[in-house]
């Protein structure tokens, strides 16, 4: 049984934004001018410009409570959103926090989400800038997060989606897939990782900790154009695709070098499949020019190529072996698809 | 019936996003240095500081589909976490807003949300930065936006709750206790106005338009303190006095007079409960030093007097004809109380 002040309807709104508060008193705060438990917090922005992004999660549909803690949650939710800075080669500078759940919610899964965030922010040196908790009649649980930044040092101007040029190199900041082959172990009923490997991509897809220093990074090293891998490599590389007006072409056996990463843990054919749409691997993926150095610790994919230049079609996208992948049908859709 | 593409589920994730931005394109954007469409936006901070701030709205929570249109929510949420900026002497200078729905929300109501946040923010100047769109397995509609925004013009620190000093005046930006009065309308059974009154108060309930520049104004004037009131003068009264360590000594008589513009909408007692404690106004209450020109349009509600001065119990609070008024009995509290 649980006792009276378990659940977020028995310890009330203040009571709950108490603990939740303390939670994040430790976290880096020297720009953090007014914090929260004000009407609005004021964070100090060095560069003239702050970059801003907001990414939600909501129970059964981006996490499974018998599949993840609320710690995994907190720091999902926390990287997901700094990978949208680092994209962009920026760097966080602090977050905003909003929960809304039934009054049954256990406070301990509150304190678990708490720590999770304060875990990944603290990781990036940022701090809580505020929050908001509400409650629902209905029984979702959903957290939306709010991520602040700045162009990190040395970077002049943001990366965007739009930048890629025919000639650039295509690259990715690491692996592809674990996310997604995570998951495909979860849904086979493997919860418990029987090796190394099936740990790591279980890790991956319930708290992926990527290397955010990465994007900027690849935005020092001249990266043209940059996107968080969040709904799959053929998915979000067509985005670029288009904003860019160009093709990414990718070199089969670098995605099959990707892809043997994750054998035996899936099987060959599902581990190509997840490296190609495989979501949440928050990885980036970026264009350099030709004569970059591509920075330390990122893989050559392919190559940028320009509309008409030496394939049958004619259409922005991302292709292999002269055919062009769907995006539909290689990536996920919130609504649809 | 609905045809095919008239929910969320029919028009797939980017098409729903086309239509979303399409309607914000018109809002102003000389500041909006990347928009939405990239991994985050890029927005000009011209102070050194941005204020930010989060606020949520959940639907049969904060609003009911029978009582409120998607306009009335789009400006209701806009709305409230603007006043948030303007209690501290800021103005918005942006917005991002995340909505969370099942696939059989109709496309409709998702228009009808857009076009009034684009009302709002348009209203207040502001461009949308960026934004999400996430499923829910659940029924629950959920809104979360975040509004981020500067101190204006000539104001040269946020104006916090903590800053109440004994002698100084209380006053309020406008009229309290129409949303309430307004809600209790419709809770009655009366959604259409039988005259003048009652449309202002089921209006200001649905769709509340305050004047956000007089948080600014009250900042120019010195204001000490300030805190939007959204959950109830008492109880964000309490906020102000705990924070400031003071009493807030309300004056009977001023009550009663604003009591009285709610009569005979609601009966005098109600009107009474509803300017103490309804919450979703979104007016503003602040402190004033006593030689200060209060603004036009406060009014002035009571002084700030020093625990133990003149009072038989020494606790801060918000007092009223020597009784502490209970904040837990006077206002909303999201979970339990």
């Amino acid at each position: 049984m649980q006792q009276d002040g378990a659940t977020l309807g028995g310890l009330g709104e203040e009571g709950v934004l108490g603990e939740v508060l303390d939670a994040y008193a430790d976290l880096p705060a020297q720009d953090l001018l007014v914090g929260p438990g004000d009407d609005t917090g004021l964070l100090a922005v060095r560069t003239g410009a702050v970059l801003a992004t907001t990414d939600t999660v909501v129970r059964d549909r981006d996490w499974r409570d018998d599949w993840s803690t609320a710690q995994d949650v907190g720091i999902k939710v926390v990287t997901q959103n700094l990978a949208d800075l680092a994209a962009m080669g920026g760097r966080g500078t602090g977050v905003l926090v909003a929960l809304v759940a039934p009054d049954s919610l256990p406070r301990a899964w509150v304190r678990g989400l708490t720590e999770g965030i304060a875990h990944a922010a603290g990781r990036a040196g940022v701090p809580v800038v505020g929050g908001d908790l509400s409650s629902t009649p209905g029984d979702t649980v959903m957290v939306a997060v709010t991520a602040l930044g700045e162009l990190d040092d040395g970077v002049g101007a943001p990366v965007l989606r739009s930048g890629a040029r025919p000639g650039d190199l295509l690259a990715v900041s690491g692996p592809l897939g674990r996310s997604g082959a995570g998951l495909e172990l979860l849904s086979s009923g493997r919860s418990t990782a029987r090796d190394e490997q099936e740990r790591a991509l279980l890790d991956h897809h319930r708290r992926p900790l990527t290397d955010l220093g990465q994007g900027p990074a690849a935005a020092r090293a001249g990266a043209t154009s940059m996107i968080d891998v969040s709904d799959g490599l053929v998915r979000d590389g067509d985005r670029v695709a288009r904003a860019s007006g160009v093709r990414l072409v990718l070199d089969g056996a670098a995605l099959d070098r990707l892809a043997a990463a994750l054998v035996p843990a899936v099987d060959p054919e599902e581990a190509l499949r997840q490296v190609l749409s495989g979501g949440e691997e928050h990885e980036l993926l970026a264009t350099f020019p030709a004569g970059a150095d591509v920075p330390s610790g990122w893989t050559v994919l392919g190559e940028v190529v320009a509309l008409g230049a030496d394939a049958p079609a004619d259409r922005p996208g991302v292709w292999c072996r002269e055919e062009r992948l769907d995006p539909a049908h290689g990536g996920w859709d919130h609504f649809g698809g």
